[in-house]
C-alpha cells in the first residue's frame, strides 16, 4: 500500500458533486490514485471511493481532512478518511475448523491482507495449535449452555481492550447478541457456507445435496441481527456432480469459503465496500 | 451421432452389476464406447448409462434389446434402450421472449441438439416471426383468464397428436396443471430465471437486485407439479455487481437461461439424465 | 440507452484531469450517469469514459462539444464525443459458418447491441439464408486465388459507400491486408478461436486436443496488421476433459466465440474501450 | 479414503474389456466403488481406473493382484494396483515463496491430500521458517552457479534415502537435468504461473501484463525434459482488467497456483491421472 489517504463517501445524488470533490482534491494538489463512484439513478443516491496520492499536499493530512467538512456537510454526506498505509486491528473468532483462519494468516503474510490480528478467540481449542505456530494469542472462552452470556461479554471485553475495528467469523458457530450486532455495525464479517439466500440455516451441504443442485457456493456478508440476511460482499461458487457426497460438497464449500472470505475480507479494509441498506457497494479491486 | 444404441439403467445395487451388464454387451459383440455408472453409497442405489457401437453385433438390434430383459429383471432395474441416430419429437413452449428459442434453433441446426420441433405454441404472438423465418408452424393458444383451461386442452391434443417425446419451457410463463406434469413426468424441461432454490417465484431479478447478490444464475429442471423444485438438471451463474440495474440483471440472466436450457435439453436428448426423487443424476459431455 | 453524451479520453496524467472534466460537464449543467478513470501509474497516462445526461444542459450539445476543445487540447488528450442514442453503421464480415452471426444478430434484436447491420458480405454463400430471413442484404464477394485482390477493393467500395463505421469479423477466414487494417484501424473487431496467445495460427481446436489443455477458450480482439496480435478487448474459457474430441472442442469453442465477441461488438459500440498501443483499456458493464 | 484397491489401467482397444475388467474383479467378489474409463475412439486406446471395495474378497489382496497378471497380459496393458487407505511419500521443492507450499500443507491436514511429506528441499532458506512451523525437517541445498550439480545429486540421495514416489515443484526456481526427469518420469509435478501453453518461459505475468490479456491462468503438469511442455493435469484461470498492475497480476496469479497445484496433486495422489504421451487422462472428483 502506498503512502496516501483514501475517502469512502455516500450522499444523495446531487449535481456536480464528482467535480465538486474532485476540485477539493486538486484545490490541494492531492492525487487523484483512483476515483471509484456510482451513482444509483433508481435511489438517487450517490456513491464514492477515492484513492489519493498527499505526497504534494499543500496542507498537513489533518488540515486537508477537516477542510472537507464544509463540502461533505454541504452534500449531506457521510463520509470517512483512512491515512495509508494502514494496518486494521482485528479480531478473529472461530470455532472448530481452521481453514478460514489459515487462509487469513496466509494472506495476511503474504501482505494482501492490511490487518493486524490482535486476537484469536475461540470457543474451541482446536484452532489454538495454528494460532500459535503463528505467534498470535488465543483466548480460548467457554460459551455452551448456560456460559454463552458471560462468554459474549468476555468477548466484548476483549474487543473493547484492543480497540478492534474488524471482527471476522471465520466459521464461528454462535449466534451474536442484536446488541453486539448493533455495537458493530458495518465491521462484523461472516462467511456463510452456502449461496445466500439459497441454504440459509444449518447444514447447507446437506440440504444441497439433497436437492442435487449443480452448484455451490459461499456468501461473505455483513452481519446484522437479521440472520444470513446482512450485506453481501462476495460469493463465490463451484461446480458440483451427482457423484459429490455431503462430505465432497463441504471439502468443495471449504475452497469457496476461504475464497470469499479472503476475498471479502481484502475489499474491506481496503474501504473498497459501502453499506447501503440490505446491499454493499464493492468497488473491488 | 454415431450409429448405436445407448442404453439408460437405474436399479438397486448389486455386486458384480458392471459386470453382467458389460458382459451381456460384449457376449454380443457390441462395442463400448461410453460407459458411465455410479454407485451411489448412501442410498444403495446404481445408475448407468451406455453408448454401444452395434455395426459388429451378432443378433439383430431388438433381438438385442429383447434379450436384455431377463438380466434387467434380475436386477429389478428401469431402462430404456435408444437406437441412434435418433432426432426426438420436441415440443417448445413460449410467451412473450424468444431467447430462449433463438438458443434451441440455433443449437439444432448447428446439430447440437438431436431433436425435431415439431411445433412451437406460444400463448401470446411474439414469437411468430422466429418460428416463420424458422419454418416451424407456430401455434397460437389462447390462455388468460376463462380460457386457461380450455388453452391447455388444446395444448395437450398437439402434443398427442404429434407424439411428443419432449416439451421444453422457454420462458413459458404458465403454471401447468398437476395432471399435465404427472402426464408427462420427466419429459418437461423448464429454464428458471434464477439460481434455484433462491429466489424462486416471480420476479428473481428484482429480488436478486435489492439483496444485492453477486452472482446471478439460472436452472434449467424438471418440472414436477411441485413449482420450482423439479430435479436440477443444469445451472449457470453470472457475476454481477452494484452498478447493474435490473434491467441490467435481465440481460446477463438472459444469458444464463440460454446456456443453462441448451445444455439442459442436450442432456436429456442424449439420454445422459436420470431422474432419482428430487435429485438428477447427469453425465455431461 | 438513455439520450446524452459519451465522453471517450486519453491524455498524458495532469494534476486534477479528474476535477477539470467533471467541472467542465457540471459548469454547463451536464449530469454524470457514469465516469470511469483510470490513471495508469506505470505509464502516467490517463483514460476515461463518463456517460452525461444532457437534459439540463445550459448550451447546445454541439457548443457543449466545442467548448471542450480548449480544455482537451490545454490535456494534450485525444478525446471522442458521442451523442445517443446513437446506432453505429456495422458491416459483418464472414465465411462459412453463421453462428456468430446468428449471436450478434440475436443481440441487436434484443436491443443489447446499438447496431445498424448495413452490411453483410460473405466470401461463400453458406450465411447467405441467415442474413436473408433476417432481412439484411448479403453481399457474396469471390475471393479465392486470383480474385482476393479485387474481392478486398469490392468489400472496401461498400465499406466507404454504406460509411460503415465498425467491421466484425465473425469467422472470416481471411487476412485482411495491411493497407485496409491501417484505414480502419481501431474499427475492425475479429474473434479468434483460441485463448490468444496461446494457439495462435490456424486449427487451435487440434493443436488444443493434441496438447491436451484442461480449458480453451476465445480472444476478441482488434485487428492490427500484426496478425493475431492486436489488442484483446474479451476472452472467455470452458472446461475440457480427455474425452472431448476435436468436434467437442470445436462445439465448445463455438460458444466461447459467441460469447466474447458479443461481448467484445458491445463494449465498442459502448465507447467502453480506449486502445493503448498493443492493449485495450475496457471500463466493462 | 476407504479401506480397498485402486487399479489403473490403459492399453488397446479390445473389444469386451469392460467386462472381462469388471467380471475378473466380480468373480472375486470385489466391489466396484468407482470404475471410469475412456475409450480412444481416435487412437484406439483404453484407459481406466477402478476403485473396489474389497471388504469381501474371496482371496487375499496380493492374490487378487497376481491374478489379474494374466487377463493385464492379454490385453498388453499397463496397469498399476494400490492399496488403500495409502499415504504417498511425497518431497516438495521450494526456493523463495510459499503460499504452494502453505496450501500443500492446509490441505494435508485437511485430509484432502493422502501424503506424507517426508522432505522439504530449498534452494533458498524463505520457507525454513513454515517447514518448522509444521514439524518437517527442512533441507537447505545450496544450487547457485557452480553449486547446481551438487545440489542435485543431493537431492537426489535425499529422495532415494526416503523412498519418495513424487517430487512437487513448489515454485522451485530451476531447471531439472533431463536424467532426473527421466529418472522420475509421472512422478513430478510442477505448477506454471501461466495458462500454458500461452507465456511459457520467464515471467510471465509481465509478459501477461504488456499483452494486456483478459484473464490470466496457471498450470498444473507433469514435468518431462522438454520444458513447460509436460502433460497437462489442471488449469485454473481468473479474470483481469487493465487497472491490474503486474504486481496485481502475481496476486491473481498465486490464488490460480495454489488452486491447480492441489487439484492437480490431489488428482494424482488418487491416481486419477493417466498418462498419454503429451496429455494426461484426468478422472476428477
Amino acid at each position: 500500500m502506498r503512502p496516501g489517504l483514501i475517502l469512502k463517501l455516500s450522499s444523495p445524488d446531487h449535481p456536480g458533486i464528482v467535480a465538486k470533490i474532485a476540485s477539493y482534491v486538486a484545490s490541494h494538489r492531492g492525487n487523484l490514485i483512483e476515483f471509484n463512484q456510482f451513482s444509483d439513478q433508481l435511489e438517487k443516491k450517490f456513491f464514492a471511493r477515492l484513492e489519493i496520492d498527499t505526497s504534494d499536499l499543500d496542507v498537513d493530512i489533518g488540515d486537508f481532512k477537516s477542510g472537507f467538512g464544509t463540502l461533505g456537510r454541504s452534500l449531506q454526506a457521510d463520509w470517512h478518511f483512512r491515512i495509508l498505509p494502514y494496518k486494521m486491528k482485528t479480531a478473529v473468532l472461530v470455532t472448530k475448523t481452521d481453514h478460514c483462519l489459515n487462509e487469513i494468516l496466509l494472506r495476511t503474510e503474504l501482505n494482501e491482507l492490511p490487518i493486524e490480528i490482535t486476537s484469536l478467540i475461540g470457543n474451541r481449542d482446536n484452532c489454538r495449535p495454528l494460532a500459535e505456530r503463528s505467534g498470535i494469542p488465543f483466548h480460548h472462552v467457554e460459551m455452551d449452555g448456560p456460559f454463552r452470556e458471560q462468554g459474549f461479554f468476555k468477548i466484548r471485553e476483549l474487543l473493547s481492550a484492543q480497540n478492534v475495528e474488524l471482527i471476522v467469523l471465520a466459521r464461528f458457530m454462535q449466534i451474536l447478541p442484536d446488541d453486539f450486532c448493533r455495537e458493530y455495525a458495518g465491521k462484523i464479517i461472516n462467511i456463510h457456507h452456502s449461496f445466500l439466500p439459497a441454504f440459509a440455516g444449518a447444514n447447507p451441504y446437506r440440504q444441497a445435496h439433497e436437492r442435487g443442485v449443480k452448484l455451490i457456493g459461499a456468501t461473505c456478508h455483513y452481519v446484522t441481527s437479521d440472520l444470513d440476511a446482512g450485506p453481501i460482499i462476495e460469493q463465490e461458487v463451484e461446480r458440483v456432480h451427482h457423484f459429490h457426497s455431503p462430505a465432497d460438497l463441504a471439502r468443495l464449500g471449504r475452497h469457496c469459503e476461504r475464497i470469499a472470505l479472503a476475498k471479502g475480507i481484502r475489499y474491506h479494509v481496503h474501504d473498497r465496500t459501502l453499506i447501503d441498506g440490505h446491499r454493499a457497494i464493492v468497488f473491488p479491486d
